[in-house]
């Protein structure tokens, strides 16, 4: 069977590179364009990412001789999706002309998350939201990811959300440097030293997760009424987003009913069997001192959320510990998932 | 006039270290013993600390010669004060024994902190609850610090817990290596790490507060009885604990009063003009990424509450971040200020 | 075909648990004992470690219901090879133990390093020196691994020793914290910070490389006549040990013909397709700022010698870069190799 | 006495932010222009560094009103010297106008450091290059610090080279992330690694040292014959750089006349008793594990060079470890001592 092609936009950045790493020998797809911006077209990857290539492995060999072009659906002919990881600066504008093109766009860029029809489609949490799709008017349709951070909250999430309802939210993050593409945070501002603030990173994190557990209404999806609190964090961390959440329920759970939701949990990744699908989504430690990003971030090949140190909260009901790898569940790794459902629930037949 | 002679229990440790270099050539007190475990008895200290002194200063010409002597009143005969850096596994023995010989005992251990009579004193919030001492049996007197987290949170909260009230308290912190003492961290537990558990911590930072925000009432320190939740957390930074807060308070207030309490706060350090005591106990920055460990750490030679980002929440009322030295102001230079504030106020003269 | 049985002398150590992850599902291999010191004996192995496995993949299935015994031969029939990465302070008597009992010895420790009958055998460098095994006049049989800066050097040094002949040899390392086990390293001794001098490593790293690279003569060892000189430093990396090194040759030699040799460099591993040989031993990259901890420490799953920046060295001839991963390569991998080795090689035969 | 006027050229950057620090209440100088590139000019330097000061200390109150202007000769009347912080790119043109404006030149700046009657000016080690300044034809003088690693290091040679003499001289860096200036080097290449390249840095390590320790002749200055090796690294420490030195001396030498050369050292800045000379210009601590920048850095208010672990060499004669702060020792702070040397020497009495 001919596997889809797809492209790679922004394929020189940190999240293009991971793309590039995931989309290796992959079952459904094969990559056929590597976008980047004029001053890299015309040049053979292998060469141009060098000394840029930031992740300890080597170049695929399939990406070395690939021949760079700019991101542009006439310099792009026959592709079915578009996977981006282009700079909020231009993801807009490009993002748009390849879904008028009739490209499905799988976007880890903010541009559009916020469209009421534009789901910020998480394949674990909240896979229904595709149905707004019909809502959107170009023939190739945009879904986005969630910032890096609420990806993993959403998914940890999602069990509680279900069962009890969600009444208010308080998070805290300890966010990896990686969160900030290269070059991105000077060693001199984190060596040694944390950062408690993150440039435009709060707004986004307490209205994402409202619309990622949201429902679809008339075309629309609704976000759910929780309160959220974020105090974001930048930390001397590689890669890994350490989150403490403290949560207050709808309804009275118990400790045991909540890892057991957890630890039973499992989404249309898992029953569609989806090649980049963690066996288990979430993965509950109950070492007093877990998770760590150094111990537990490569959990499902790095698409597991783990989670810890659930107890009483003396102000809201429960504090616990969330921990996703941000490069890959939080950004590459989701955006591929997001496609192998759209692959797999028949959005991509009628090209 | 002759200054008061004071000994240092447990001088070789982190805490102890810090109380050798700040006790030097201070105005009101001088180092007349140093005091370790067996093992360390009768050496030199310049000779005993040589590899072990992890302060980036050399250790004070005054201390090289002294030898060390044992933890134990008899042994150090004429003093009227020791600071106490002992581990909570002999602490509250030794520290007994000291009260019971007469002399004044400032303790940063957590063995005596929740005993009623017993003030976790911090000089800048709660001057006085000095007035319990009278309901300690013993001739001296035993006062503690509190943890060194809770000591800068408290001071932050001191002038909105006077004038507005606080309903309840959330607070998640980034806390500094030295605070767990050396060798404390193993290396390959936090470098590029975090790790989001403290054993102990959380209990402390739930219960002290409420304490050193309490009043006298018969004898005897009521708390406050406000809601706390605490998340602790260690991060790959040396020195200062970064904490962020979110607060419900019982009395609406405005952006602009909080920040006008927090520059305008004076307490009786500043008043009695006490050698330790920072000209400014709190420093409010507008900057929107302030305070770091990095940058604001030694604002008044380490004894400055550096906060920052003030902002509503959207859950509580307010969130904002505070940066206090872990090792000076949560610890050391706190219970030197005790001491001050003590000699000022007439507690010493009665030897 | 039977597996052989192994045991993992050390097991809960730092190399310990590098080897219970390596020997999982080895196709040669079975290990058939986990043993560790008196208190860790008796327990289940996955009990024992969950808050002490140090790497960062889950403890391997097949060891956690393993009940962990003594280090003695008696109380493990039936094993063929022991692997040690025991502490040199017990490692001498409990190695001579096994050999004593007939057991194959496969050793981390440094204790019988310089016997001139117990090869420090690195496979790709020195397999002839299997030769001496005879002249050990113990059933088993003892064989170590050099210290793991040493093992990524001389596999550099290997091709140019051959062809060219070294006359004298001086070596910077930057060596991970892994190298010194756990807990190992205070935080507090190496966040942000340099130490200048390991204890001990200096001596190992000036005689080892002149044994590794001598040759058998009369059932001894005759070390090579190179002069050499180290300085050890110990940097904040997890793992991963960089080397700068300066080399002057016998022989005059060209840039060109020390690159080639490299990449072609071929050993007996290669040859006899042994499981845990990289297929290149040794990769020359050409960027001007590699090899990098970072970026190269994976090459051949941590069993790959990574080189770079070779030019001329005004004072000596050469200088170039090694890396080598310290605890896969530098330790475990390499013994694991060198079992492999002795196996094919018709060594275990025997019993 | 009225002050002697400077100004600093490029203010904003890492080394220009090290002069506004050590300038502050200077005795001799006063600080009468602060110059940077066009955006900056007609802003406050306050308000223009309120985000961008990274010294952990707070922007020094004189400079906070001063207005920022162009970095001309016309557009700064007035001043006797410049201490220049300029990036190489405009460093060269920028230094020579205000030479021919008859100001004196201090740069940190490598553009004019090779040229013959250009002193690399280091207080200690050669005052008596000053007498090259007759041969600039320019009314003003340039006068330049030596690369940031190689200040300390050729302080520490200057009593052997006088004694014994120097045959060769091999040095391997680890140098401080400070030493690139901010943004400088991304955190995503440097947390939790090292980097065995620096660029540009090898050649000037292995040829200004030569010139540092020649002598003048016929109004140049020629340099000292001996060969050089550098390895200059990268390693994640904030402030100071680590160097191991192997050295070969044309004389005999033994270990305690060494270290009693570096004790007694005194120079020229000590016996005019210069306000930034520190006491001693280098330390020599005999514990094994130092000096280390955690502990040794700011010795003599960072001035100090910080030595230790000699011990023979097998191949070269000695090696040992030094150790400088690169923004003071090797920047700033060295620059300023030059300036007041001049002052003292009577170079600035023209005006």
């Amino acid at each position: 069977m001919e596997k889809v092609k797809v492209g790679i936009l922004g394929a020189t950045g940190s999240v293009g590179q991971r793309f590039v790493e995931l989309l290796e020998n992959h079952p459904f797809f094969e990559v056929a364009a590597l976008c980047a911006s004029e001053k890299s077209v015309g040049k053979a990857y292998g060469d141009l990412m060098k000394s840029r290539w930031k992740i300890s492995s080597d170049i695929p060999s399939y990406a070395k001789p690939m021949v760079v072009t700019s991101p542009e659906p006439k310099e792009t002919p026959g592709l079915q999706i578009v996977f981006s990881g282009l700079d909020a600066s231009i993801a807009g504008e490009v993002e748009t002309a390849y879904a008028e093109a009739g490209v499905m766009v799988i976007s880890n860029s903010k541009n559009h998350r916020m469209v009421d029809n534009v789901p910020i489609l998480s394949a674990e949490v909240n896979p229904e939201h595709l149905a707004v799709l019909d809502a959107q008017l170009t023939k190739g349709k945009i879904i986005t990811n969630s910032n890096c951070t609420i990806m993993g909250v959403t998914i940890a999430l999602k069990p509680l959300f279900d069962q009890f309802g969600i009444e208010s939210l308080m998070i805290f993050s300890m966010q990896a440097i990686s969160g900030a593409g290269y070059p991105g945070v000077p060693s001199m501002d984190i060596l040694g030293n944390v950062v408690p603030f993150i440039g435009g990173e709060e707004p986004k994190a307490e209205s994402e997760p409202q619309k990622c557990l949201g429902h679809v209404q008339d075309g629309k999806i609704v976000s759910a009424d929780f309160k959220m609190s974020a105090h974001c964090n930048r930390v001397p961390v590689f890669d890994g987003h350490t989150v403490c959440i403290s949560v207050k329920l709808k309804k009275k759970a118990s400790k045991e009913e909540i890892i057991s939701l957890w630890r039973n949990f499992q989404a249309e990744p898992q029953k569609l069997s989806l090649p980049s699908a963690p066996p288990k989504p979430i993965i509950y430690r109950e070492e007093d001192d877990r998770p760590q990003p150094r111990l537990d971030l490569y959990e499902g090949k790095g698409m597991g959320v783990v989670v810890g140190r659930l107890r009483e909260d003396p102000i809201l009901d429960w504090k616990f510990v969330v921990l996703s790898h941000n490069t890959v569940r939080g950004a590459a790794g989701a955006a591929v998932l997001n496609a192998e459902l759209l692959y797999k629930k028949g959005y991509l037949r009628s090209k």
